[in-house]
């Protein structure tokens, strides 16, 4: 039985490290239409890509087309179930989408069972797509 | 100037049948917990599959959490962007979904200008997520 770190090592070197995690960097979450700045959505974007995730790329797009419910992100990779997630906060506590990204990550399916996602994925998860 | 049957031959050939409607079978729809019998997103994947869409591959899936706003659908395919579609009926009118997968058959990147998407996708756009 490997020790955590050596089965992270072993993750990182067949090809989970090409989990990405898409953030929506137009998302105005609660802002009003006129407001001016940064868009929450390119705040959230900002400083996930200044902290990073672990074995997890980071890529900014412009709409993920979930206006209403944003800030939204989506987390995907090759032969995983594709989620798409919102209600995110741009000034918002980033634990739970690390924490709920890292449990991506390590789910070789992008599965993760129900108990074990943040409680903010449990409730706004907006879609799923199987892999291809 | 290929004749359009000539431009679809083309496009059946190099490619474009990978295609993909996936097509919910576990949404209710308006249907209560308690109703019994074929669930609507069933109902849809059935009907779809009776009738064929020409050139996309129709796909039932268990679930595209997208449970609050089902008969849930979604287009995809190899380089093009996956749109989630909601709000269908079982027993609706199918010519709607099909002219909206038409469409997306047609654009090679899965991006069907805004005025060219039949009024329920424009209204019922739950997702999109852009081709790896």
């Amino acid at each position: 039985m490997p020790k955590p770190d050596e089965n992270r090592e072993r993750k990182m070197l067949d090809g989970s490290e090409t989990v990405e995690l898409l953030v929506c960097i137009k998302c105005r979450g609660d802002a009003l239409p006129d407001d001016e700045g940064e868009r929450p959505g390119a705040v959230l974007h900002r400083r996930l890509a200044e902290e990073g995730v672990e074995g997890v790329r980071i890529t900014p797009v412009e709409c993920l087309s979930n206006c209403t419910r944003g800030c939204t992100v989506a987390l995907r990779g090759p032969g995983r179930w594709t989620y798409v997630y919102g209600a995110f906060e741009g000034e918002g506590d980033l634990s739970p989408l690390r924490e709920g990204a890292l449990r991506y990550r390590d789910a070789a399916d992008g599965l993760v069972p129900w108990r074990e996602r943040p409680e903010h994925f449990r409730k706004n998860c907006i879609a799923r797509i199987p892999p291809l």
